[in-house]
This record gives C-alpha cells, sequence and structure tokens, in this order.
C-alpha cells in the first residue's frame, strides 16, 4: 500500500470527530419562511420547526418544551456553563478535568469574569467516579451547578450519570442550599451509546448533529428548567437561543436522531460495534509497542464506548502515527479535533498519564459503516508503520 | 381574489425577515472532514473552509483573515458585544435606540452585568446623525463600543458610517483615552445596498445568509483586529467562534455574496429596487388613510433602504392588516420577526413615533424577484382590505 494508492482508498476512523454524513433520503424541500413570522410562510415554517422538535423530544424520551435548536454542541455547553453568570445565588462552577474544550476553557472565561470554578478531578480511567464527584462538593460546600461529560471525547470512558446525579441531589441535602444543577455533554454518547436523560434526571444536556451524520451547525440544548441566558436577541427558542431558527437543520437533526439515537437502534448498532472493537483492541493489546490509554481498559469493557479507544505506540509520537497512517490512507486523530492546535494532551494528564506516553497518543474511533475488513487493513497499516518507526 | 385561491398564489413581502432561498446551482457536496482534523479528510475540508473565507472576503474587499464564520447575524453580534465584557479598562458601552434585539437586549444583559451601557438616540427618520452620535461620546467621556447598525430593519434608514466612524475618531482625538470600538451590523445591508467595510474603516460587522437568499445557521463576523471573545471552545476560527466548523454552510454563504452582494450586483439590483419602491411608495402616499413611517420618507429617498418601507394605515392596527393581507395572499410584517412576540415597537417609539401610529405600522420588504406585478397586486389588496376595516 502506497501513499500514491491510498489517495483512492480511503478509511475513515475519526468519526468522534465527524461522523461520514448520512443524509436521510431527499424530500421536500422544508419551508423557507421566518418561524418568528405570523404569515403563513412563517407558520408553515413553525410547524415544521415544532414538528422536528416533537421528534427529536420522542426519540430522547423528554418533553419538547425542554429541548431548544442551537448550532452545535459548543454553543449548547457554552449557553449551559455562561448562564452561571447570570444566576442568582453566587455558587461556585465544578467541572470535570476530562470535559472537551468547550466546558474547559468556557469555566476559565467565567473565572477571570470572577465567578468561583473548581476542578473536578478524574480517576485513572478518565471517568469522574461518585467518590471524587462527592469530595469536591463537601469541601466547597457551594457549588451549584457541575459539568460532567456521559462519554469521553478522547478515551471513551463512560460516567455513570444515574449515580453521579445521586450525589448532586445528596450533597444539596447534606450541605443545605439549592440543588447543584448536573450539565452533561451527551455528543459522544447520544446515537452511540444508551442515553437516559429523564432517567439520569439532569438538569441539562447538549448534543450536536454532525457526529451523527448530520449537517454542521445544528444541535440540541436540552433544559429541564429554562436557564437565564447570557446571549439575547429575537426571543427565539423561548429565549434561550436567539437567531432565526434554522428550521432545515432541525429536520436534519430530527432525522438522524430517529436514525441512529432511538433506544431500539443504539442497541443494535451497539452490539456491532462491541463485537468490532473487542477484535481491534485484542489485536491492539497483542502488539508489543501499543499501549490503551487507559492501561486498564479491557477488551470488552462495558464502561468505555466501543466506538473509541485511545492507544500509544511507544516511541511514536501521535502526531508522526496520525501522518504516517494518513499517508498509507487512514484518517485517525491524536485528541479531539477541537484541540489538534494545542500539543498539550489535558485529558491524559489528568488522567495521570506521564508528558512522553500522553504525546504518543492517538485516537481511533469508528462509525456504523466501520468493517471488519477495514479494521483489518488499519492494523495491516500500523504493522507496517511500527516495522519502520 | 379569495382567501381560498390565495393559498395557491402567494406573494411574499417579508424579505427582511428572511429571503425566498436562492441555492447556488447544484454542485459536488463539500468535503466532510472536520476541518480542525489533520488528516487528509480535515485538510480538504479546511481548504474548503478558508476557499469560502477567501471568496466572502474579495467580494466584501476586506483581508480573509478578518473573517470569521458565525451561526448568523445575531451570534456575530453577541460575540461582539459580549467581548467588552472581558476588554481592558472599564469604558462604556453605547447602542442606538433603533439597533435589532440581538444588540438592543443584549446591551441589557451587558448592564445587569455591570457593564456601564448608553442609549443613543436617533432623529425621528431612525438615524444616528453625526450630531446625535457626537453628543454621548462628549457627554460620558467613557465609551469604548458603540454599535450602530447600517440599515435599519424596520424602516430602511441608512446610517452614514463613514461620517459616524469620523465622529468616533474625533471623540478619541478629543477626550483622549483609547479609540471607540465602532460595530456595524449589516444584515439588511450586505447584499442591498453598498457596503464599504474597507472604506467605512469601521471595527466590527456582522451579516447573515439567509436574508439573502442563503441557509440558515450561517454567518460572518468581520473583525478589523481580534478580540477577546466570551465563548471559548476548540480554538476554530483563531479563537474567535468555536464549534466546529460548518464548511457547507461557508461554501453557500459565499455563493450567495458572489451573486448578491458584490458591487456591481448590488448597484444592478439596486436601481431595480428603486425604481420599483418609488412607484410603491408614490401608491401608497396617495392612499388616504396611508401614512409613511417617518412621513418624512419621500418616495425616492436615497437615505432608505429601497428595500424596506414601514407604513402606517390609520385606525387598523398593524396584526390586523398583516392578517388581512395573509389571507389574501401576501406576506407582510409587523417590525422584525425577531421581536414578532412582542407588542412593542421600540424602534418606532425611539423615532418619536406615537404610540397608537405605531402600531398601525407594517413592514413591507421586497426583494431581487419581486415584480411590478406583485407590487400592483399587493396595492390591490390593500385597497380591498381599507374597503372593510
Amino acid at each position: 500500500m502506497t501513499g500514491k494508492d491510498s489517495a483512492e482508498a480511503r478509511h475513515y476512523f475519526d468519526w468522534a470527530a465527524t461522523a461520514i454524513p448520512d443524509p436521510p433520503s431527499a424530500k421536500t424541500a422544508p419551508p423557507f419562511g421566518n418561524p418568528s413570522s405570523t404569515h403563513r410562510e412563517g407558520r408553515l415554517a413553525r410547524e415544521a420547526l415544532e414538528n422536528a422538535r416533537a421528534r427529536c423530544a420522542a426519540v430522547l424520551g423528554v418533553a419538547p418544551e425542554t429541548l431548544y435548536f442551537t448550532s452545535g454542541g459548543t454553543e449548547s455547553n457554552c449557553i449551559a456553563l455562561h448562564s452561571t453568570l447570570l444566576r442568582r445565588g453566587a455558587g461556585r462552577l465544578l467541572v470535570s478535568a476530562a470535559e472537551h474544550p468547550s466546558i474547559r476553557e468556557n469555566a476559565e472565561i467565567l473565572e477571570r469574569l470572577g465567578k468561583p470554578v473548581g476542578r473536578l478531578p478524574v480517576d485513572s480511567s478518565g471517568r469522574v467516579s461518585p467518590e471524587l464527584f462527592a469530595k469536591p462538593l463537601a469541601k466547597y460546600g457551594d457549588v451549584r451547578f457541575a459539568a460532567i461529560m456521559a462519554v469521553n471525547n478522547e478515551t471513551g470512558a463512560v460516567n455513570d450519570m444515574s449515580a453521579l446525579r445521586d450525589i448532586a441531589r445528596n450533597a444539596a441535602d447534606t450541605h443545605g442550599g439549592p440543588p447543584v444543577h448536573l450539565h452533561c455533554d451527551l455528543v459522544q454518547a447520544a446515537g452511540k451509546v444508551p442515553v437516559d436523560i429523564s432517567g439520569w434526571d439532569i438538569d441539562s444536556a447538549s448534543l450536536s448533529a454532525h457526529k451523527i451524520g448530520g449537517p454542521r451547525g445544528i444541535g440540541l440544548l436540552y433544559l429541564r428548567r429554562p436557564l437565564d441566558v447570557l446571549c439575547a436577541g429575537g426571543g427565539q427558542e423561548r429565549k434561550i437561543r436567539p437567531g432565526t431558527e434554522n428550521t432545515a437543520g432541525a429536520l436534519a437533526l430530527a432525522a438522524c436522531l430517529e436514525r441512529r439515537a432511538a433506544p431500539e437502534k443504539v442497541g443494535a448498532e451497539l452490539a456491532q460495534s462491541r463485537r468490532r472493537w473487542k477484535r481491534f483492541l485484542a489485536a491492539l493489546k497483542a502488539i508489543d509497542r501499543c499501549v490503551l490509554l487507559p492501561e486498564s481498559r479491557e477488551i470488552d469493557d462495558e464502561t468505555f464506548s466501543p466506538y473509541i479507544v485511545q492507544a500509544a505506540f511507544k516511541d511514536i509520537p501521535g502526531e508522526v502515527m496520525v501522518r504516517a497512517l494518513d499517508d498509507l490512507g487512514f484518517a485517525v486523530s491524536t485528541g479531539s479535533a477541537c484541540s489538534s492546535s494545542s500539543p498539550d494532551r489535558p485529558v491524559l494528564s489528568a488522567m495521570g498519564i506521564g508528558e512522553k506516553l500522553s504525546l504518543e497518543g492517538i485516537r481511533v474511533s469508528q462509525g456504523w459503516s466501520t468493517t471488519d475488513e477495514e479494521i483489518d487493513l488499519l492494523l495491516a497499516a500500523i504493522a507496517e508503520v511500527l516495522k519502520f518507526l
């Protein structure tokens, strides 16, 4: 396999950065009107938008009025976090050290604006255990908002949101004061692993269309109760997200969610992904120079999403491995595409992984169209790279 | 003309709310990769995104690195305004009383957060004259940021941005201190009237694709110099606008701008619009019960955009007129679609128009496919409504 051939035969293993588009079958164009207009064109657009919302709500098992269309996961996270600036009662913001940059970096900005912020350590697997969550809640005593993601975007580690919710509730009961708002980034969870917003009883959640085959520029924010948000405008999305509503995007997101995120669909796809990943992880573990990150990850570990794996190849910087595989026709990444411009690996650091090993990590992520054959080809390509590097 | 027939024959006169889509001819799908990914799929997406940016920059006559893709005009306005929270040196924010809600209401939120905010009155035509701008700059002495729109979205009044820029610069020279950042909402100007960001020498500007036939969910923020912004994330758009970049949207926006906003295109379209509007406004002025808002507006007044007119029909509430015309097949609005949920008319109030007359105002806005025949039909429909109401 040469770099030249590979231009034709590409194998995409970076689904966590963005999915291969999976557009629903062509339908008639959505109504073009502005959903805020009162005339017929506006009403038709409003109907389409509310139809999209109802369909998203049905898939996610929540009330339609708890869902707000945004431009994507990052904006949903920003809206939730920045609302703490306007929230009554000072209160501290707590963010896990393994969060996506759209949580971690916004917390830093809020800190610059005077908001008290605490960091929530993660264990060596990248998870927030109930114990780790309980400690800072008790220590600070003034936490009013906590952000913990469902599935880590770099390692696939799955947090037990239901257990974390119990901790948040107990903390409020024990220390008094208002309850802790629990925000959950579902971007790598929706359409991949079972998600149960109502069952988990979380306060807010974010998700994005393009991670599940939909278009860019559309996502959802779930809010159990409306928040007082920082960005205002025309009062759209019941004052949670201003700007003319993206009707076409909302309909496309609804179609994606129906196709990928309905519980029965997730279950069937998950079993296939788990089977493929088990083979892949077993093969990786058999490579002398390869360690999974965290090293404790088992080949069939239900506490990790079988859509993502982080692995390091000793003495090969991750960036070099990504380039070598790219030349051979395989798209993989180091960390999050959202932090590809930074050489740091804050999530791996937070897991206690040393700098050298962290910088050797690559992320491989699969999707619904990934095949066993492609995984074998990837393993062969890795073997080829290891011969020369 | 009956309500029943009208379901088939619709005439759209609400282009200021959103344009009839004018998608560029079908092309190959844009590269799907995440532009922040370093592999081939990512690089192809990055190339497409930068190509879109360069094309937008060429149309707007600015450097590509001054343009940032956002989700639309509202977000562009929010980014610019909220940046004042992090700006060094306290400084006051000044917003014109005729601004779009995404400016006016964000200014109120910033005020709640402790930012000093001043309101800039408008004259009876809805414009900020150089004199009106100079006064508060002198009075406060600490203004560091001012937001003034190019074309008012409710009346079409055009501000003289170049003259206003001179006032801002003189104020800084006279009162000392850092220069005043001048932000300009171009949402109703781009693709409609001549826009000269570089010539006007403004500091930031917003525009939106869907007002010129492009898709929802994509817009631009022009920044002469980067700002320290409030929402962080993956460092996309050189840290000005986080979130996975909407490559398809950016390409569609570039195509729209090329089609509608290139100076030669604007000129040709403007002449046609002016001609159509002159006839329409003359006919409106000939109706006894009709007054243009402001009443001083001439039928061929170059200080107004010939894409928008605000007119009141005596003793007919605007909402009633909008409904009656809608029943006859014509889509018009009262004020901005972005404030259709509110019965207030703050822009008209700011112009000194009394409450009764304000609530009688309707906005009629045309676009590139509006015809003389449609205008005649609209005038006939207005005449019909006036017979019964």
